[in-house]
């Protein structure tokens, strides 16, 4: 989508670690109007799909994904990384790995949030190694609940997770499909 | 407001340490209709206001916020609990006890992404003691911008926190004030 491509050339940096910063407008502020356009994007594409409830990873997905929700007439549900005093015992758990924060976390989601015949839209920020959507992905398993597909702002190409999932069969529909960003140069892929 | 009210008497359950659950519409599913309601109501209260931004904190407050800063047509800004790989070292940052978590940590923001002159609007799902809508108003006062009010769901009432921000000033509004939950039911102030 050239309008978020056009914002990550203007407001994104690419930091020491190939780490593209995007804190200006999509996970730290977040510019609603532009995530808007994004979640109807999404809609658009997915319209079709009898999606029933959007699942995303706190906190950086929850903004994205709360407003894409407006968009399909669902609900939203954000899988936790701490369980919390109030989460109750009956949930599903698994295990992620941080890319941004080099660390391995539980993402618990209540059973009751999730049932079987549900069809899960999956929402993110980032789509790099694929770890967050592998850990929704197992959680909706569990629950026997369809993933229909995935939609990310930011997929980094380069790395692994987009090409696996795809191969695996996930839909992934991603706005901005960054192809390097070598010498600190964001260029996108080819359409 | 009787919407969010009526739903906390239909979804909500208070569990064994006086917590008030609604993970089932609030703050694990979020029930986006019903929190587009809220966000017009506090559209409804600041429209003119002049607010610039919405602040909120991670986790639970960034899609109620989200869907708020929509009407507001501006952007939103969560404070976030850790500091990430790429956050950098510029950052405002002051400690919050957490009252359902019992634990301490720090909330940090980007020193770019408040300025002086910003005129904020808080929002949060709770209220009760107050440290939340505390450090967020420390962040506001180091970077000099204007903390107009703040939009609350559920306001605990029989706690501390509203009484003694609006005794200091704050515009607190809350659309739903919970005055007892004692005996497992909830009983809201009357107005």
């Amino acid at each position: 989508m050239k309008l978020l491509e056009d914002r990550i050339l203007k407001d994104g940096t690419v930091v020491e670690n190939n780490t593209l910063k995007v804190d200006a407008f999509l996970n730290h502020e977040i510019d609603v109007q532009l995530i808007n356009e994004c979640a109807k994007e999404w809609h658009r594409l997915f319209a079709n799909e009898g999606i029933t409830k959007i699942l995303t990873i706190e906190a950086s997905g929850i903004g994205i994904a709360s407003i894409t929700a407006l968009h399909f007439g669902v609900p939203v549900v954000f899988a936790k990384k701490s369980r919390g005093a109030n989460m109750g015992k009956n949930l599903y758990s698994t295990r992620v790995v941080s890319y941004t924060h080099g660390l391995m976390y539980d993402v618990n989601v209540a059973k009751e949030r999730i049932k079987e015949g549900d069809r899960i839209l999956l929402i993110d920020d980032f789509l790099a190694n694929g770890s967050a959507l592998k850990a929704l992905m197992a959680i909706c398993e569990m629950a026997g609940a369809v993933v229909v597909g995935a939609g990310i702002a930011i997929e980094k190409a380069y790395q692994k997770g987009g090409k696996e999932l795809r191969e695996a069969g996930l839909r992934i529909e991603s706005l901005a499909m960054i192809e390097s960003m070598e010498g600190g140069v964001v260029k996108f892929c080819q359409k």
